[in-house]
């Protein structure tokens, strides 16, 4: 039987989700609890790759147990995963899929929230969740700027070497900035996020905000598809992966 | 001259703001950053003893340097004190203040906050800041359960042992029970607080929420002076210290 876990985790004290030698990754942690869970060697697949520091309140996991083995009803395996999760990883959610499932392969949308704590002064209760933003910005500058990325474009100017895509055309449905002050959400939904891509629209939004780019020459920017037009990738701890929808 | 500074820390690698040997506290910690920012020892007096784990977004300190040595502008004070805290402690305000202030004596309300996480699973992203609930609390009547500690009492069954105050009467200014779902705030004004009396207040708050105590006799409760008849000291990770005014 095959198991799709709906995980949250704080990414802080972890070197992405992705396993890795001599580092703790959330893969590697997931799968030890799950193994511990059921008494034999458990692997588990992720539908995002988040980076090190990035944060999750809705990544999907799958893996799969020999049916005469699974004897954890589904709806219970949240309950008994997090009894031998760290207080950073919680399932929240299990549902048993096909066989033929793919996390990475079938994930239609996924929705990240970039988080801003735009102040004077960083707040220590923000600030494993948020990028702290001294200089004051310009939220409708911001706002404006969000409309040139909506669908489907060449998003190369976007990404941060290393990348293995093959191909940098990406679809986004909807961004958008919104502020709480001194909070600022931007928040994005996609079909697919290039590496970095995420943290590289909001460093550049950053940089709108704070007037050191034009909101009318993101049209440009984004079509130049040239890394140096963009903004800098901005921190991992803003960052929390929202949603995967299927 | 003697500086008042406003500081706001995330509690939970400390033993507490009061200094203690063999463990780190807030206090100690502000210290030695101000001792290493004035290059001479500067000793610092909170008007908070905020317990271990518990946080603050306005904690008020109060330290005193001969005039001569004060060459920093007042306003300037929080940023080069920030360069020598750790990122869990931040001073985000400083103003002179008498050579007769006292920061504890000196106080005449405080407003502590006490957050729920009221939801089936954890939240990773809320646990340093939060306590979880997972029974589903009933607002109405911790809200109606409020009015009872408003006002002068003799808050003894509120106060863990092991107080020195001479009295256990306090004043109440305002209590408040607001929700949004699955987080719930506790808001509590008054003019001092007994030890863990406001962790006591949320304890007794979330039995009523639970239905182990009915609203209607919270004032029963409070007149009994009995430590046994209120509900468990919440945990400390709810609790931040909001505001302190003189």
């Amino acid at each position: 039987m095959k198991v799709l876990l709906t995980l949250a985790y704080d990414g802080t004290n972890y070197a992405g989700w992705q396993s890795q030698q001599n580092a703790v990754s959330v893969q590697d942690t997931v799968g030890a609890a799950l193994t511990k869970l059921y008494g034999f060697t458990v692997d588990v697949l992720g539908a995002s790759r988040t980076d090190a520091g990035v944060h999750a309140l809705g990544q999907r996991a799958a893996f799969t147990v020999p049916d005469e083995l699974q004897k954890i009803p589904i709806s219970r395996i949240p309950y008994a995963l997090n009894t031998f999760l760290p207080p950073d990883i919680t399932a929240v959610a299990a549902e048993s899929v096909d066989d033929v499932f793919h996390p990475i392969f079938g994930a239609k949308r996924k929705t990240y929230r970039y988080k801003i704590w735009n102040s004077d002064y960083p707040n220590p209760l923000e600030r494993r969740y948020t990028h702290w933003v001294r200089e004051k910005l310009d939220i409708p500058s911001m706002q404006e700027a969000t409309r040139a990325f909506i669908g489907t474009h060449d998003f190369a100017g976007f990404c941060s070497v290393g990348s293995h895509a093959k191909t940098t055309v990406r679809t986004i449905y909807d961004l958008n900035v919104t502020a709480d002050s001194p909070l600022i959400n931007i928040t994005v939904t996609g079909g697919g996020f290039l590496y970095n891509m995420v943290r590289i629209i909001a460093g550049t939004l950053i940089l709108v905000g704070r007037h050191k780019i034009q909101a009318a020459d993101m049209p440009k920017i984004i079509a130049s598809t040239d890394r140096s037009k963009a903004g800098p990738t901005a921190p991992a701890s803003g960052l929390t992966l929202l949603e995967i929808i299927y």
